[in-house]
C-alpha cells in the first residue's frame, strides 16, 4: 500500500508523475524557500485507486487527517474553528495542463460558525467574512454539488436589483450574509441537501470531485485528442487560503520574467490591489502594470524580482508566476514555465544561450516547426488604425483581405473575374466547396475549429476564422451585423486575421513575413526574431540528419526551395505539366482512336515535356530532382462528365447538337470510373497505355544530356508511381533503361540518373523486399497510403465525417495532417527495414504532406529515412524540426 | 561438380526435381523391365547451369558422349554411322508440363550419308528414309534454327501441287529426295548457314534449344501465371528412335488406363497403323479403337494390355500412355498421370478406394472443388438434336439461352420486359457493361480467355463463350453468320454452352445438374457422378476442421445454403433490404432535413427489417446468422447523379420544370462523393447518422426475441463493417449494448447476441490487438481488404488493365478471385496472430468471395479460421476443399 500525501516540503518539480504540475511546482518554491502557503498535495496515484475502485484507498482519509493537523499546528489554527479557523483552497493539478476539470474550490472550513471566526481573524472586516462565504458557497455548489452557475448568479442579480448596486463592491456585509442565505436555500432547492456545515466533509467532498472531473466527457475527449494517456489520473492540492482582498495593503498579481509576447528581457505583469484572482480574471478593475507595485509595496516589490530570478535561474526558462500580497507578506500561488508567442520562444531560446542558461542544443528543443510556420505567414501591418469587427476562433492561420460574399456561387464569379473575396457563412457545408476554393479567406459564425469550414480550410491552406459569434450572418440579405451595429454588405472589403481570430472593417495592409524576407535572401530584416530565426536554424541544420527535400513542379517553385534551403527536388509532379494550353493534346492523346494519332499526340508532347525538365534541371543545378511519371487518371484532364451531359442535352434541346461535344462525351463515358483514386492510374497506366512513360523518360533523359552538353550537373531520378508489385516495376524499369540507352546513344555520352519507386500502398509495403531488389530508391507516399490504409479518400472525407471523427476524438488529428503512427508508421517503419534488408544502401525519403509536419518529421528520422520532401514553403519548418529529432 | 547425365535404366519417377517429368516416367518404366527404348535424361541442373553461365557446363558434352557411346553398344549402332545408323529422338521434360517451350526433335542423326544406311536398315525402303530425313530437316529447322515453319510448308505445298498429289502419302521416294534439297536450301536462305551434316552437332545443338526455350517470353509468361518457378530449368531426353510408319505391322497410339470422359473401368484409347505420333495429331487418316489392336497383332495387344494394368497398380491412378509398334515389338514412350474430366475425377477416386488402391484421404486429394463447380453448372441435354454454329473459348461456364441481340441497349430494353437474351459482339468493352448484366449469356468472336468479355464476364459469373473465330458478327446489320453460311439475326434465339465453348442454333434444353439435384434433396438422381461426389463429400465433412457458412440475405437463400450443407450465415448484408419498394423510405430518410422527418424515415423502416430478419432466424433456426449492419454509400439508393442531371436539363428546356427532381438533384450533388468506396460508408456512416445503426440493431434483437418467443432458437451475430481501429468499433458496440438492454428489457428475457466486426481496412488489421479487446468475433471482408491494400476496386478495373495484367502475368490470377497470398494473404496472417494473443476464444471467418475460392480455402484453413463464408452454390465446394485443406 503505497502512501498518497505530501507535503508541499516533501516534493520537487521533477515530480509530475506523481504530484501534478502545479503540485510538483509548489513543492520546488518550498523546497527553495520561497514563501508558499504551507499545504499538501493527495497524489495522482490516490486518483487512479479512487477511480479504479470506484471509492477512496481505505488509509487515504486518516493520510489527510494526519497531513491536515499538521498543517493546523504549523499554522496555529484548526479547519472549523469557531473562533480562529483555518482555510484551505482546494485545486486540481495534473500532469498535462486540461482544461474540462474541474478547477478550484476556496474557501472550504467556513461554516455558519467559523465565518463569524474569519470576522474576528480580520479585524472585525465582516463585509469580507461574508464576501468569503459566499463565494465557498457558490464555488462548492457549482463544481461539487453540480448547480448550474446561473441558479447562484440569478441571485446576486436580484439582490443587486433590489438594492440599487451597480457592482458586488456597493453590497453591504449584510446584504452578503442575505445573498449566503439564499445560496444556501439555491443548493438545497437544487440537490436536495443542504451545503455541508463540517469542514471535513468540505474537504472530502471537494477532493472527491476533483477526482470525479478526470473523467467528464470534455476532459476525455480532450485527453484522446491530445493524446494524453487516459489513466494517469490527477494531483490535488490543498493550501492555506491567503487573502488578498483584506484591504489597500493586500492584492494579487500575475508576473512573466521576460515578455511572453516579444521575449524582450525584463520582468512583466499585473497587480491589483485589493483583491483576489479570481477578480484579476473577472476583470471588475484595471490592473496597473506591476512595475507600479514598486512604489506601492517595496519591500514585496524587491522580494518578487529576486524570487523571479532565482525562478528563472532555477527553471532555466521564462517562468510565469501567481501572487498574493496579504497585509505587507508576498505569498507564492503558483509558478510554471510559461506560454509565449512564437517570436517570443525563438528570442528567449536564443538569449538564455547568450545568458549561459541552456546550450544551443536546448534551445533548438525550446521552439517548434509550427512556431516557425507561425511566423512565416503573411501579417496584418499592425500599426495600422483599423476598425474591429468581431472576433472569431483562429482556424487557419494567415491575413486575407477582400470583398465579402454570401454564397459560392458569387465567390466563384466574382474570383473568376480577378477579385479578391471573403466568403462569409453562417456555417459552411459541402456545398461551399467550391467558393471556398475560390476565396481568398472564409468567414463563419458558427463552429469551433473542427466544423467544416475549419477542417476544410486548414486543409485546403486557406485563411480562416470561424465562430465569429457577434456577427449576425443574415446569407438572404447579403450582409452580416456586428454586435455594435455596423453593417457589412456584399461587396464591402474586410480583413481577416486567421492566427488571431481577429476581423477587420476595411483592407489592412498585409505585410510579408519578415522571417520568409530572411529566408529570401532580404538581408535588410535584421530584427530580433529573425537574428534569433536564423541562429536556431543554423545550429538546426548542423544537427540534423535528415536532408530535407522540395516537391516542386516549375522552375519558379524549384528555385524558391533552394533559396528556403532545399536539397533537391523529392516530388516533381508531372501531371501538372499536362494542364493548360497542353490539354488539348493530352486530349488528343486519350481519345486517339489509332496508333497514328496516338503517336502522334505523344510526338507532340515530347518538346514541351522536356522543356519543362530543363528548367528544372538548370534551378537544381547540382542537387538531385526526383520526377514522379505521370499518376492521376487520365480522364481528370477530360470534362467533368455531368456538366458534359448538361451542356450536350441542351444543345440538342435547342436543336443545337454538336457532333465534337457528343464525341467528347462518349469517350468520358468510357474512362468514366466510379472510384478514380481506385482505377487506372500510376504504373497502371504506364502499362495498358503503352508510350507513355517512354515519352516521359524520354524528355527527362533528353533535357538532362542538354543542360550536361551545356556544361551543367543534372541529376535527374525518374519515379515510378502507385507500384503494388516488383514485377510492374520491373516492367517499367526495363522500358525505362531501353529509352536511356536509345538516349545515351543519340547524345554521345552518358546520362547519368537512377530508378526508384513510391511506396503508397499497402501492397508494395508487403513486397518491399522484392521491390527493392531493383528499385534505387523509395519515396513513401504517405498520401496514398494514407488513404488505402484507412480506406478514405482525403477529397471524400474530410467535408462528411472527418469533424464527427475528430469532434469523438477517434482521431486526436486528421491522418492526412499528421501521420498515423501506429498504423501508416508501422507500415512506413516495415518497408523501410525489408528493403534495407535486400539494399542496405537503398535511398529513402517521403514526398507526402507529412514530410512537412513536425510530428510526422520527427517519426521519420526516427525510422531512419534518408530525408523528407515538402512544399517549399514548409522547407524551414522540415530542417527545423528534422534539427530538432537529432539534437533531441 | 554434379552428375548432368542419367541412363533411362538410372532414375526413378520420384526425380521429376532432377528428371523432368517425362524423364522420370521413362526411367520408371525401364526400372519395371517395360519396354522403353533406351536413352538418357540431361538433367534439369545441367540446364540451370546453362543459363546462368550463358554456356553449357564443362563436363556436360563429355558426360553426353559416355553416354551416347553406351547408347551405341546397347543398340550396336552408331550415331551417324553411314551404313546401319542410330537415330535417336530429343524432347525436353520439364518438371512441370510447360506450353511455350521447345518440344520434339525426331531422327536425329541422320545426314546425307546416313540416310542411305537407314535404306538398308529399312529394308531398302527409300521412301521411309527420306521422309524421315526431310522431316528431321522441318523440325530442326524450325525449333533449333528458328525458321518459320510456312518456309518449309511453303515447299511442300509447291511440291505437291507440280506433281498433282492429293497428300503426303502421294509423293514418291524421289519427291520426298528433291524436298529434303528444297528444305536444306530454306534453312541456307533463312539461317545464312548450312543445316550441319555432323550428327554430334545436331544433338549438341538440339540440347541447347531445348535449354534455351526454357525462356522464351510465352514459357516464362506461363510461368509466372500458374506461379511455377522461373529458376527450374528443363531437362532433356535423349532416347532411340522407334519407328511406327515403317509398314502395316507398325504404328503409333495413345492408351489410357480408364476412361478419362466418364471414369468408366476398362482400357480407352486409339491406334493408328503404319504411322508415327506426329500424324495422328494431324489428323491425316482416322485412327481406330484401341480394342481393334487385338485383332491386328494380339501378342502386341495382350502385352499392351498387361503393361497397362501394371502402370495402374503402380501409380495408383489412370494413366495416359504412348506407344509405338515397330514391325510387331511393342515400345512405350511415355507415361504419365492422365487428365481427365470432372465427372470421371470423382467416379475414379472412388473406384480406385474400392479397388483397394487408396484410401478415402487420398480419393479426396484427387478430386478439386473446381471440379465439383463444373458439375453443378446447368448442362444442355446432351439427347436433343441440334445444330452446332460454332466453337470458342470456354470462358466463363454454364449454359444460358436466349434471343441474339447485338448491342448493350437492346439487351438492356429486352432483359426489361422478361426476355432471356444472349449479348452476342465482335468484343466488349466498358461500354457494353450495362448489356453484359442484363444478359444471360455472351458471345464474342473475337479475344482469348482474358479479353474484357471474359473476365467481366467470370467476375459476374455470367455464361460467356469469347473468340469464336468462325462467326462473322455484323453488329450495324444485327446479325452473324457462320462458316456454313447460316445466319443469325437479332430475335433468333441460340444456346451457348460456356463449360465446353460450343454455340448451338435455336433452344437447348438445359438440364439442371444432377449433383445440384442431389444437394436439394433429390433421392432420385442415382448415377455413378453422383454415388461419387455423396461419398466423397461425406469423407471432406469428416475430415474438415473450417465451418462453411454461407453470404445469404432471405429466407430463400439461408433455407438453400442450409441444403447445400452451411452451417450458419457468415454474411447476411442488410443494404439489400432497403432497395425495391423500400428506396423511399430510405431516400426520405437520406434527405431529411429535421429530425422529425430522419426519426421518421427510420421507424418507418424498423418494422420491415424486423420481419426480413424474422425469415431468415426461421431458415437459421440453432444455426450462427452473422447480420452486417449497413455498409455501402447512402447515395447508392439515390439516382445516377448524370441521369437525373440531363433529366432535369431536358425538363427546364422543356419548361416543365419539376422541383422534386430539382430537389433530389440537388441532394444528389450534397451527397456525390468522387470516391464512393473510400468515402461515408460503413462504421462511418453508423457515427455520422445517428440512429441508423440502433434502428438496424433493434430490428435484429426484436426480431430474435420474436423468435424465442415462438419457441426458436435464433442466433444473432451483429458485424460492424469498415472499422479501422478500437475507437470506432467501442462507440458502436456500446450503442449496441445500449439497445440490447432496452430490448431485453421490454421482453422480459434476455436476447442473446455477440457483436464483431469485419476486417477489411489494412488499418483494421494493424490495430486487430486493441479492436479484439471488445471483438468477439472477426470476418475477414477479403474483398475490400484487396481493394484497399492493392488501391484498385474491382469495379473500375477489371475492365481496364486487367487483362493486361494478366496477359504479361503480373498476376497469375486476378487477386480478388485468388487470395493474393503474399499481399492481402500476410494482412490476413497478421490480424489472426494479433488478435488471437489478446483473445484466444476470438472467432475467425472471412466472408469475402475468396471464402469460396479452393485455393484461398486452403490458405484460410492453413492460417486457422475457424469458418469460411460464401455464396450458397459454392458452399458444397468449399465443404470439399476445407475437406481436402485437413486430409492434405
Amino acid at each position: 500500500m503505497g502512501r498518497y500525501v505530501y507535503d508541499f516540503a516533501e516534493g520537487n518539480k521533477d515530480q509530475k508523475d506523481l504530484l501534478g504540475g502545479k503540485g510538483a511546482n509548489l513543492a520546488e518554491m518550498t523546497r527553495l524557500g520561497l514563501p508558499v502557503p504551507p499545504g499538501f498535495t493527495i497524489t495522482t496515484e490516490a486518483c487512479r485507486a479512487y477511480l479504479a475502485d470506484g471509492r477512496e484507498p481505505d488509509s487515504l482519509g486518516e493520510e489527510i487527517d494526519r497531513h491536515l493537523a499538521l498543517l493546523e499546528q504549523t499554522m496555529g489554527r484548526t479547519l472549523g474553528d469557531p473562533d480562529d479557523p483555518l482555510l484551505v483552497s482546494v485545486r486540481s493539478g495534473a500532469k498535462f495542463s486540461m482544461p474540462g476539470m474541474m478547477d478550484t474550490v476556496l474557501n472550504i472550513g467556513l461554516n455558519d460558525r467559523s465565518v463569524e471566526g474569519l470576522v474576528r481573524q480580520s479585524g472585525g472586516n465582516e463585509r469580507f467574512a461574508w464576501d468569503s462565504y459566499r463565494r465557498l458557497l457558490s464555488m462548492f455548489g457549482e463544481t461539487v454539488l453540480g448547480v448550474h452557475k446561473d441558479a447562484f448568479e440569478d441571485e446576486i442579480d436580484r439582490l443587486k436589483a433590489e438594492r440599487g448596486a451597480g457592482s458586488d463592491l456597493d453590497l453591504t456585509a449584510d446584504d452578503l450574509r442575505e445573498l449566503t442565505r439564499a445560496y444556501e436555500r439555491t443548493i438545497r432547492e437544487h440537490t436536495g441537501r443542504d451545503f455541508p456545515q463540517d469542514p471535513r466533509e468540505q474537504l472530502a467532498l471537494a477532493v472527491r470531485a476533483v477526482f470525479d472531473s478526470w473523467n467528464t466527457e470534455r476532459a476525455t475527449i480532450y485527453r484522446r485528442r491530445e493524446r494524453i494517456p487516459t489513466d494517469l489520473g490527477t494531483a490535488v492540492n490543498v493550501g492555506t487560503m491567503v487573502f488578498g482582498n483584506g484591504g489597500m495593503d493586500s492584492g494579487t498579481g500575475v508576473a512573466f520574467t521576460r515578455d511572453p509576447a516579444t521575449g524582450a528581457q525584463g520582468v512583466y505583469g499585473d497587480y491589483l490591489q485589493n483583491a483576489q484572482g479570481e477578480d484579476v480574471v473577472a476583470g471588475i478593475r484595471n490592473t496597473v502594470p506591476l512595475h507600479d507595485l514598486e512604489t506601492i509595496d517595496k519591500a514585496c516589490f524587491d522580494q518578487l524580482m529576486d524570487i523571479m530570478a532565482t525562478l528563472e535561474h532555477h527553471y532555466r526558462d521564462l517562468c510565469d508566476i501567481e501572487f498574493t500580497i496579504e497585509h505587507g507578506k508576498l505569498w507564492m500561488l503558483q509558478t510554471r514555465v510559461g506560454k509565449r508567442t512564437a517570436q517570443a520562444a525563438f528570442r528567449i531560446a536564443v538569449e538564455l544561450v547568450d545568458e549561459g542558461l541552456i546550450d544551443m542544443d536546448e534551445a533548438l528543443q525550446r521552439v517548434t516547426g509550427a512556431q516557425l510556420a507561425t511566423l512565416m505567414f503573411p501579417q496584418f501591418n499592425s500599426e495600422h488604425e483599423r476598425h474591429l469587427l468581431g472576433r472569431g476562433m483562429n482556424a487557419s492561420p494567415g491575413a486575407a483581405v477582400g470583398k465579402a460574399v454570401f454564397d459560392s456561387t458569387t465567390a466563384a464569379e466574382w474570383a473568376a473575374r480577378g477579385e479578391d473575396v471573403i466568403l462569409v457563412r453562417r456555417e459552411t457545408n459541402p456545398d461551399d466547396l467550391k467558393g471556398m476554393v475560390a476565396a481568398t479567406g472564409i468567414l463563419t459564425s458558427r463552429g469551433g475549429k473542427t466544423s467544416h469550414a475549419a477542417v476544410v480550410a486548414r486543409g485546403m491552406g486557406r485563411t480562416c476564422v470561424c465562430g465569429a459569434e457577434s456577427l449576425d450572418v443574415d446569407v438572404k440579405a447579403r450582409r452580416f451585423t456586428t454586435s455594435d451595429g455596423t453593417v457589412v454588405s456584399e461587396g464591402d472589403v474586410i480583413s481577416i486575421n486567421g492566427t488571431t481570430g481577429e476581423v477587420w472593417q476595411g483592407e489592412v495592409p498585409v505585410m510579408a513575413s519578415h522571417v520568409v524576407r530572411h529566408f529570401e535572401g532580404d538581408t535588410s530584416t535584421d530584427e530580433a526574431t529573425v537574428r534569433a530565426v536564423a541562429r536556431v536554424m543554423d545550429h538546426a541544420d548542423k544537427r540534423r540528419r535528415l536532408g530535407v527535400h522540395a516537391n516542386a513542379d516549375t522552375p519558379d517553385d524549384a528555385a524558391r526551395a533552394r533559396r528556403f534551403g532545399a536539397q533537391g527536388i523529392g516530388l516533381c509532379r508531372t501531371e501538372h505539366m499536362f494542364l493548360g494550353d497542353r490539354r488539348e493534346l493530352v486530349e488528343h492523346f486519350i481519345i486517339a482512336e489509332t496508333k497514328e494519332e496516338h503517336d502522334a499526340a505523344l510526338d507532340a508532347l515530347l518538346p514541351l515535356q522536356r522543356k519543362d525538365f530543363l528548367g528544372i534541371f538548370e534551378a537544381m543545378d547540382g542537387l538531385p530532382v526526383t520526377v514522379r511519371l505521370i499518376d492521376p487518371p487520365l480522364h481528370e484532364f477530360l470534362p467533368d462528365m455531368t456538366d458534359l451531359a448538361v451542356l450536350v442535352a441542351h444543345e440538342d434541346d435547342a436543336g443545337q447538337a454538336d457532333s465534337k461535344h457528343h464525341k467528347m462525351l462518349e469517350a468520358v463515358k468510357r474512362m468514366h470510373e466510379q472510384n478514380p483514386m481506385l482505377g487506372l492510374r500510376g504504373v497502371r497506366l504506364g502499362i495498358a497505355m503503352p508510350g507513355l512513360f517512354a515519352m516521359q523518360t524520354r524528355a527527362i533523359l533528353e533535357a538532362a544530356a542538354e543542360r550536361m552538353t551545356a556544361g551543367g550537373d543534372p541529376r535527374p531520378e525518374i519515379m515510378v508511381p502507385l507500384v503494388a508489385t516488383a514485377e510492374e516495376f520491373e516492367l517499367v524499369r526495363a522500358e525505362i533503361e531501353k529509352v536511356a540507352a536509345e538516349v545515351n546513344e543519340e547524345a554521345g555520352f552518358e546520362v547519368p540518373y537512377a530508378v526508384g519507386t513510391m511506396i503508397e500502398l499497402p501492397r508494395a509495403v508487403l513486397a518491399a523486399d522484392s521491390i527493392a531488389k531493383t528499385a534505387q530508391f523509395f519515396s513513401f507516399g504517405t498520401n496514398d497510403l494514407t488513404q488505402m490504409t484507412w480506406g478514405f479518400s482525403r477529397d471524400d472525407v474530410e467535408s462528411s465525417f472527418f469533424s464527427a471523427y475528430l469532434d469523438k476524438g477517434i482521431f486526436p488529428v486528421s491522418p492526412f495532417e499528421t501521420l498515423d503512427r501506429d498504423g501508416v508508421g508501422a507500415l512506413v517503419r516495415y518497408a523501410v527495414e525489408k528493403g534495407r534488408a535486400v539494399r542496405p544502401d537503398l535511398h529513402l525519403g517521403v514526398c507526402g504532406e507529412h514530410g512537412g509536419d513536425p510530428e510526422s518529421i520527427h517519426f521519420f528520422d526516427e525510422v531512419g529515412l534518408d530525408y523528407v520532401s515538402c512544399s517549399p514553403f514548409r522547407v524551414p519548418v522540415a530542417r527545423l524540426e528534422a534539427g530538432r529529432a537529432s539534437a533531441g
